[in-house]
């Protein structure tokens, strides 16, 4: 943990805290070092205090104080998030968010629900499933939908449902004032002014804190099968997705995981069957006959790159492996070495320029001689490194730093982004310039607009 | 054309921008006439002058000599806008970027283009059909793409395809202060700050001029099919859009016309065939089979709510057939009576509450004894009332403001909104702090930050 010295103000706040919420306050160290620690590399940067709040009016009054005295507010969803999101750099109070955990309304007819930000997706599904009804945007961990409203997340099942910035219907919003707003109603679509939905969309906190978020949802398909494909190459993998997304064929999931990923992945989650090989994973989503013509039209395109039979994961146990496989890449990176922490990075790229960005990667990364995986929502362009390194070698965090820095650089000049999901955070904040140039100028106004005393999550997204 | 009183300090401004731009610079009159009046009843409010801008620069240059001067700028695409969007409300210079109509790249590898604001999406369209693309987004006029994004506009097709906020994938913008910035790369998704391009996109020139738009492109579907299903009653019309709705099947269009909109459709179009009835236009895409599966299962559901036997449109001509008439919907109104303009107002609602807004807009029409049609997006909840009536007839006017005004305060107690697609302008702003409430602050507080002279497009979204 990093010294940080306490702002001598905080006191009279720490004290009202405690008085007003009892145990729901906490400034025992071990609760302070959980919130100030994601899942990320970044070091840890603990508050000065915790509020546990139960609604957004005690949201709205925390936030009051701390604006009174110009004391930071940190929102705190699950702490699973991988640019340093939460990490209080400047001190201040963090709102735990995990007590607000209450599915407020599921309209089954709309195909809409309101929940509090503290329920995670999983929770949601769980809820969903006997009314027919599933919520797709899929990050992985089992996150906040605050959270993922707050990093414009997505995941696995973006390429056909679209990411958090699509699924978010409206969000109620405490204001760095500490006013409660909604940013929009629960229609579909609206021309009725600025879309603040969107705004505070990935606005990772950074604007005011998200209590409660108003999502799409969709039936759960008739039909779904996955299946997995292997290929020679990475380029013919690549290939194989690009002419897949061209021919619109609406794929619910495409995965792409190359050789050392898939490698640690049939070791770590004992995926039986599968080689050392560029790998891509398929969820079809749709009617019993759709589904088939989907999968028929792919395995023919696979086909013709030279990929292997499909093999089927008809059954949801056989489906379920596959994905948990997928989801657990993070642990199986891990258990490439004893002494290994993940440092997880992302970038996204025009469809076009993902076979040259991956290659790149690959290429450099066997030039650093880190161990690393590559995994991709390459559906949409996205694709994750996840670095293997000693967190106590500054040589193997410098190499991992570096080969991180050239591949953002690179996507940056391809016409992608410097994160496709993870968020900006802490870790890439130094590319804002880069990749914005003067927009981030008037994004710099919006912040200082709404966050004028530079209360909110300071630190994040902008640079100074 | 009403009076209003020239502002002393915009003569340097005439001066100089004629000097500049010679005869792509305009005081004449039938010229300034025809850029303070869109499609709407609104009061024609003319500019001082006109600027036929031919680069993004240039119209950085125009915007700066404005601001220098306090001048208001009013962006104009090609006039078609419902809610005043273009009125010169304090004076000031038009920017006609009509003369901007490039397509400046088609990246068909990625499914996306940038054009110029300009263009138009039938002229998009156009250039796009011989590499099997197309953009779906129809809002019914022959809208340039620029003012398509300014009001976030949708259409028919939105159900299916979503609206712009959903295809934008990156505005070049010319900023208050005359600066030129891109609001995000051409990467599918991106979690790298704030969501500016959503941000302009629905801001109707009021934070900025948009010069130049990249837009997701779709691939033109193996099959189309196009069907008119009647029925007895509009509860059945609009219950078999909530259940294919709800059953996930995906419509490419789902357009309800009411009884009256129909009679003056059959009349206008030579519609033959057709009832007096309230009735559903389909249109299906996707391959051969799917079409077929989708068709079979929306022709289940009509007709359990005792829907007709689908009346089939197979070829691109009665197809082209169908869906003029139903884009003509203005001009059939019109045909109503000799003395008729059209008053065309929207809202949007949650699906569930569908049924009751457009029963109960049907009864007040009833009540006011004015003539109208009502068409609607129905597959979003979106509907359009288009009064016809005489403007001149104060008492006429007042009863169709009377009738929207209560069928916006119906919608928005119903979780909905007062413009589903038309956009606010002069028309909706009355409603905005009904919409809206203390998220109206935060509107405005980003509008002063990114306008703080108040020169863009003043007058529009925000009350004063």
């Amino acid at each position: 943990m990093q010294a940080r010295e306490q702002a001598p103000e905080i006191q009279p706040v720490l004290d009202q805290l405690r008085e007003r919420f009892g145990d729901r306050f906490s400034t025992a160290p071990s609760v302070l070092e959980r919130h100030g620690q994601d899942e990320s590399y970044h070091t840890p940067m603990p508050p000065d205090g915790v509020v546990f709040a139960e609604s957004t009016e005690e949201v709205a009054e925390v936030v009051r104080l701390c604006a009174a005295h110009r004391i930071p507010v940190i929102p705190f969803g699950t702490g699973t998030s991988l640019e340093g999101h939460i990490g209080a750099l400047s001190g201040g109070i963090s709102i735990d968010l995990s007590q607000m955990n209450r599915i407020l309304e599921v309209n089954a007819e709309d195909l809409d629900c309101r929940v509090q930000a503290g329920v995670t997706r999983k929770q949601l599904n769980t809820h969903l499933r006997d009314q027919g009804l599933f919520f797709p945007i899929d990050p992985g961990a089992d996150a906040s939908i605050g959270g993922m409203a707050a990093t414009r997340a997505s995941g696995t099942n973006a390429v056909r449902y679209g990411t958090m910035r699509e699924n978010v219907l409206s969000l109620t919003v405490v204001t760095a004032s500490g006013e409660i707003i909604r940013t929009a109603q629960r229609a579909r679509k609206s021309s009725a002014g600025y879309d603040l939905t969107r705004l505070f969309v990935g606005s990772e906190g950074t604007l005011g804190v998200i209590t409660e978020v108003a999502l799409k949802l969709y039936g759960i398909p008739e039909a779904t099968s996955a299946a997995v494909c292997q290929f020679g190459d990475l380029e013919s993998a690549i290939s194989t997705v690009i002419l897949t997304i061209q021919s619109g064929i609406p794929m619910a999931r495409i995965e792409l995981l190359n050789d050392s990923q898939m490698e640690a992945c049939i070791r770590f989650s004992g995926l039986e069957g599968y080689e050392k090989k560029p790998t891509l994973f398929f969820e079809f989503h749709g009617s019993e006959s759709g589904v088939k013509e989907q999968a028929e039209a792919v395995e023919a395109i696979a086909g013709e790159f030279v990929g292997s039979a499909f093999q089927w994961a008809e059954k949801a146990e056989d489906r379920n492996k596959l994905w948990e496989a997928r989801h657990n890449v993070h642990y199986a990176i891990k258990s490439m070495r004893p002494d290994c922490e993940v440092m997880a990075t992302d970038i996204c790229v025009p469809i076009s320029r993902l076979a040259e960005a991956i290659l790149e990667a690959e290429k450099d990364l066997a030039a650093t001689g880190l161990k690393a995986g590559i995994v991709g929502h390459v559906g949409d362009g996205n694709f994750h490194v996840g670095y293997c390194i000693n967190p106590k070698s500054k040589q193997e965090v410098e190499a991992a730093k570096g080969h991180n820095e050239r591949m953002v650089m690179r996507a940056i000049a391809a016409g992608g982004t410097c994160t496709g999901e993870h968020g900006v955070g802490q870790g890439k904040i130094r590319y804002m310039e880069a990749e914005h140039g003067p927009a981030l100028a008037a994004m710099k106004a919006i912040k200082q607009a709404l966050d004028p005393q530079n209360i909110m999550n300071p630190g994040k997204i902008l640079p100074a």
